[in-house]
């Protein structure tokens, strides 16, 4: 089987690609890569598997964080949460796993499952289960297409494990873990049910990692042959630009265990005498020009500053940041009718129908099986 | 091993002097005995053991129900939580218990294990681990003097199960078991971590169902015989009356997972022109005269109708209400500065010190070894 180790410079680039995929959330980029580094240099090593390569009975464990990033943003992790959810559910099904993965690319989960697995000396699968972030647990394609709600597995920082050995539903697992979450502090590790190779076939979003390694590395390109990143975004991406502006308000809670909030931002350039309102729930969800809906979950609504491309997450955004805003494609596997009532903006409690925006085309794998 | 195979009249007794030892807390006996009683009708059998007949290396599991008895009282069980978190302890485990106990032999928890007993086809021992009823997880004899703090498992009327595999403290069990019970509704049934017959005997508060029976029985012979039930509890329990009036207010709020709230009664008879204040978090707490106390945790206040001796939870208190309040003494077990910590007036957030009601008599067996 083929394998990619990673370097500290894939890493930088996987981060910076998988903060865009974020759409404003996924947890802290920034801490994660600086843990992962922190592995690497400990001898320890992240190697990249391709989803094509797996056996169809293979059990595979997606794990990453839960909570809001607000406040994941000032409490650390202890480190080994991810890879302690792991075992626990290894343990209650009696199986080892042979790789781990992440149900998110996008954001700070996009490198939670190269940590444990660091630690746990397995691979991670080139796949994830949204080709972004989403904030509630039962709003990835495992669990929309057929994944059992159990058994999940929590741990905190503190040393506290709990495994949710049967939930009724992915919506129940989500609401036993997130209370959980809140209990213990807002954040955790968690390991979802064990997966099979043929399932991740059938039901994964393949090759997310080498999709956020190349978009992150065409943004550091063009940072660097001085040309324009946000450009260089859209180009990769076969995304939309939906709005340049300054930020002039955000409102911002969190509640309920996530981030909630609005932003205001006054259109420049083309967009000048307009306004932009993006609605978000630890991602962003739905974006309005002068009131006209342009872009709706599933499809990413990426925030990155307007002249480096850097992306910026909800909890980052402020007054007076210059930023564009971008509409990206989500994967069809979010485009069904099955997919949209968790995932569209009805699952949200918008009272919209879903706009496709574009074509979604499938990532290049930077690993062969 | 001799067993005492309960009828429908000894529930109804140990119903009775359970509820009086609930403090006004410990869950409803009413719906409790009737779930009993139809699992009788179904041909299962409530057998009762004593915790001198155990073996050193016997595994036993406490089962309960946790929650807010406001929310107790009308949402009602499926039947078999309690009995599933067992299954999911032993499971934890990978070794079957001997028998079942209440960590709370106060209120309907004094029940619940004789379900899921009948259920399993176990005995249940004549032990707790309070000898009244508390509302948090920590504070029984079992977790203050060395009881392991996980495994520990809840499960809900929907079909969800959580298991806790790992719990830093007694303390962390509480406050994840209580958030999860929150999400699951507020009510749910729970198993404490495992625990041996030589931990029993030397941690458990001795044949409470026992103690039960006697003083239910003793209050329906009053009744019938015509004499003071109140004077026949507290002669049975070798109690202080603290006062009898008319109860003139009551403020209540379900917060946190439980009921709290305060009670005003004004004193008629020997009490007459005096006020007495009780606080309570799902069990009394506190009483005080006129504004000196007169009993705290944990010794037991109960109240209960002052003409039959009918005890008053806290759920049902109200304006009108004729009472008599009694005080308790509490288990030596509970008097110990180890136990104090986490049972006495300080560990509920009132900056008082402990002060004994009386000496603690041993309840006599109705099962022997």
């Amino acid at each position: 089987m083929n394998e990619w180790t990673l370097t500290e410079l894939d890493l930088e680039y996987i981060s910076l690609g998988a903060a865009i995929l974020g759409t404003g959330g996924g947890g802290d980029v920034y801490s994660g890569k600086l843990r992962a580094w922190q592995q690497m240099r400990a001898g320890r090593r992240i190697r990249i598997i391709s989803p094509d390569a797996l056996q169809d009975d293979d059990l595979v464990i997606s794990v990453g964080g839960i909570g809001a990033p607000t406040v994941g943003f000032e409490k650390f992790e202890r480190g080994d949460e991810c890879y302690r959810a792991m075992r626990a559910i290894e343990k209650a099904v009696g199986k080892n796993a042979v790789a781990l993965m992440t149900d998110e690319i996008g954001g700070g989960n996009a490198i939670e499952p190269m940590i444990a697995a660091a630690l746990a000396d397995l691979p991670v699968v080139d796949v994830d289960g949204m080709g972004r972030a989403f904030p509630e647990l039962q709003m990835n394609t495992f669990f929309i297409y057929g994944m059992l709600p159990s058994p999940c597995a929590l741990c905190d920082e503190k040393g506290n494990t709990i495994v949710y050995t049967e939930a009724v539903s992915p919506l129940w697992m989500e609401r036993l873990a997130r209370a959980s979450t809140i209990a213990m502090g807002c954040t955790a590790g968690m390991a979802l049910p064990p997966i099979t190779g043929k399932q991740i076939k059938a039901w994964g979003v393949k090759y997310t990692i080498s999709q956020s390694w190349r978009l992150g590395e065409a943004v550091i390109r063009a940072r660097a042959e001085k040309r324009d990143s946000v450009a260089a975004i859209l180009k990769h991406e076969h995304g939309k630009l939906l709005f340049r502006g300054k930020v002039v308000d955000v409102k911002r809670w969190t509640t309920g265990g996530f981030a909630r909030g609005k932003l205001e931002i006054d259109g420049f350039s083309d967009f000048q005498r307009r306004s932009l309102q993006i609605e978000f729930q630890n991602e962003n969800l739905i974006a309005s020009v002068d009131g006209i809906v342009v872009a709706t979950a599933p499809d990413l609504i990426c925030i990155v500053d307007s002249e480096t491309g850097r992306p910026i997450s909800t909890e980052e955004t402020r007054y007076g940041l210059r930023i564009a805003v971008l509409g990206l494609p989500a994967t069809p596997l979010f485009r069904t009718t099955e997919a949209l009532a968790v995932v569209g903006p009805r699952a949200f409690g918008y009272d919209l129908d879903y706009q496709p925006l574009g074509d979604y085309v499938m990532p290049e794998p930077k690993v062969k099986p």
